[in-house]
């Protein structure tokens, strides 16, 4: 299993492990976001992984929309990989409300901004709860 | 099969018929970028597909991702569901490079700049090669 990279252990919290992937909350308070990390040494793109894998990926992408979605009450979910930065691959959901502080543009065109404690362990504890952990 | 969405007809270009998705070309000439659109009605959300669908779509993902790369020589490739704006499902898949007009951010950050007709034809030609067409 690949070290996790520093940048998500600085900007996300764990919430639980699939399969295939780690579930990470993303440190942004202004959308319910999760990151899916799956579990592969010098993995960058999805067409890397395994045929296996890649629909082990499809199954736990539906399985953490379908929890984000009810959590979250989401109006829409976002399914992104990107990359550009950190370049290990990761899978973002982001759970979408028309009243967020960007809608209907993406998430990646305002800042973010941080949890306060309280938010914080109130959100990992709701997302734990409904992965049952 | 669905009806395509007006906007797509506006925004894109046909490229070639998958076993599930239809493939277009974005008409923005700042970055080469592609949107699968699966042919199934009332479909907003990856988790609404099928088993079935949901891993033909991976399969159609990785195997345009395969293309974009090859294609356009892609030093990264954004992989994207948003629908925000039109609903209908549909993947973005975005052939990034170091030195293209919003690296490392994402695409959204950047307003778009359609193809003159030269280049969109070139593109158009390109990418239906290389999809077999």
């Amino acid at each position: 299993m690949k070290k996790i990279n520093k940048n998500f252990l600085k900007d996300s919290h764990f919430i639980t492990e699939l399969k295939l992937c780690n579930i990470r909350l993303i440190d942004n308070s202004k959308f319910p976001w999760i990151i899916l990390v799956p579990k592969r040494k010098n993995t960058t793109d999805i067409s890397e992984l395994s045929s296996k894998d890649q629909i082990l990926l499809m199954k736990e992408i539906v399985y953490a929309s379908k929890i984000m979605k009810k959590t979250f009450k989401a109006f829409n979910l976002n399914v992104e990989k990107i990359g550009n930065i950190v370049s290990q691959l990761h899978i973002h959901i982001i759970a979408r409300s028309q009243k967020d502080s960007s809608w209907p543009l993406s998430v990646w065109v305002v800042k973010k901004k941080i949890y306060f404690r309280e938010g914080l362990s109130k959100t990992i504890k709701k997302l734990k709860k409904n992965f049952g952990v």
